[in-house]
């Protein structure tokens, strides 16, 4: 791999190896040193309940964190819907270049629902109150504050007391029509983009991918209006979409993500913030909230 | 395609049919309603000499515009290796998910440099006098202050007298190794992720992809430290990567770009930072240097 001496791009959030800056005080001063030195503490194994796999025909698997914090009526509609095998069967429609994946029902909302909900009010945000709530010292373009809540790129508005999920690259949404009430979950989103935060607070997120992003990223745009493919023999048709909680161990995925409220989060934001690998000449100083990945690896 | 009705996800960076919000006084309101309203005037067709088109084996097409108000050594120079066909027959080697697209010679530059020079001094910002500098009116978490310069989205430090193009979707940039002085235009990228502008003043960016993302966006991602493909048999050949100017009228993709220095340029933004679009319900009121697409259409 001679390339990749020519090519040191910079650090991305692959939890690569970086040259180590030489820290005189035997602190982390990377990203990779932080993680290599986080304990196991510093890591949380998600709720079975609240992870979605979804599998696609081919056998890709993306994986889902939901955000009961944020989403509480969503997220229980979700899991309904996993649970009565809504989307097995159905298909991805919509691939729109820098923007969202989408999947539901081609027929337009003509599947049967058995136990779930077909609309739900929107939950665009909640209370600013009672939430773990880690603070990014830097500013925003969109909202007064943004931070992380449980491993979810968030906004708090302390004037008017209110806490939502920013739409960040990977997160999961829940596509609506015209009315505030008119999502409920049949239609789901991720986002492929550059984070298309105006769509915050006008629309519900209900979680975001942990794992499996890059199945969803290489699908064919569609060329119709919106990136809807023009054709049914250009949708890419969805094996399943199950709790992990559903499924049995040997088919769960085990990870673990990284938890937000520790002195090793702080000290990871830090080294994302000020970039002190050799590689960088001018070390930043600040990050956009959706430019801190939040880590996830295998179970340990 | 009655999944549509269901799934008006908000706008795109496209440009589609929007709902009319009925203005009163008959002004342009909407993203679609200002662009209807445009004048020829307010497009510009883009230098032959500054039009890079990268074509890979299967056909597709990806056609940049350069960037000599910002790097004009490099434009220069990524000219001279156009002319001397450096790039047919190397390989895109990297494909980082949510970060850059990276192409040059698999051999790690042991390709002949005929005319071209091999490594120039990086042109990671310029003077920020003489510029045609159109000023969004939002803050910015990297920058003092960040607009538009003949397209392409740039920022600037008023206190340093600098200015600089943004990392954003779609940019075009030139790898360098550790050195500032180590790139020269033998190994580009284009971001295709969430904005990486932690980059910014770190490398040269050179210009930006205009027309063809898609078909960079999709290619598999490497599964190599840093997206390095890690067979041979993955790379994706580079048929060639030609100017414009040097291609039979036949062979070029006639496009014109929205000036970003007219009224119609700010009316535009304006649609972009207020959506006046009738599915939002929180018009949002700012917006990302990344997030406002400057329009590109087909010659008229």
């Amino acid at each position: 791999m001679q390339a990749i001496g020519k090519t040191c791009l910079a650090l991305s959030f692959a939890l690569i190896a970086a040259t180590s800056s030489g820290a005189d005080d035997g602190k982390p001063q990377t990203t990779s040193e932080v993680l290599e030195h986080s304990k196991a503490s510093d890591w949380r194994t998600p709720n079975a309940v609240d992870l979605l796999i979804l599998t696609l025909d081919d056998g890709a698997r993306v994986l889902m964190e939901l955000a009961p914090a944020f989403a509480p009526n969503h997220v229980e509609n979700l899991r309904a819907l996993a649970r009565e095998h809504y989307f097995d069967g159905l298909s991805i429609m919509r691939v729109q270049e820098n923007y969202v994946v989408q999947w539901g029902d081609p027929e337009g909302d003509k599947r049967e629902i058995k136990t779930a909900k077909r609309t739900l009010p929107g939950e665009f945000f909640r209370s600013a109150n009672g939430l773990n709530f880690s603070k990014l010292p830097d500013t925003d373009v969109y909202a007064p504050e943004v931070g992380y809540v449980d491993g979810f790129a968030a906004a708090r508005d302390p004037k008017r007391r209110q806490a939502w999920l920013a739409h960040c690259y990977a997160a999961l949404g829940v596509g609506r029509a015209m009315g505030a009430d008119s999502g409920g979950g049949t239609e789901l989103y991720v986002v492929i983009g550059h984070a298309p935060r105006h769509l915050d607070r006008n629309i519900t997120l209900a979680g975001r991918v942990l794992q499996g992003m890059e199945h969803l990223s290489v699908l064919p745009r569609g060329t119709a209006a919106l990136g809807f493919y023009e054709k049914p023999e250009q949708y890419v048709k969805i094996r399943s979409l199950r709790l992990a909680a559903d499924l049995p161990e040997s088919e769960r995925i085990a990870l673990q993500v990284l938890r937000t409220d520790t002195a090793t989060w702080q000290a990871y934001v830090e080294t994302r913030r000020f970039r002190r690998d050799a590689w960088f000449i001018e070390p930043t100083g600040h990050a956009d909230v959706c430019n801190i990945g939040v880590p996830v690896r295998a179970a340990q």
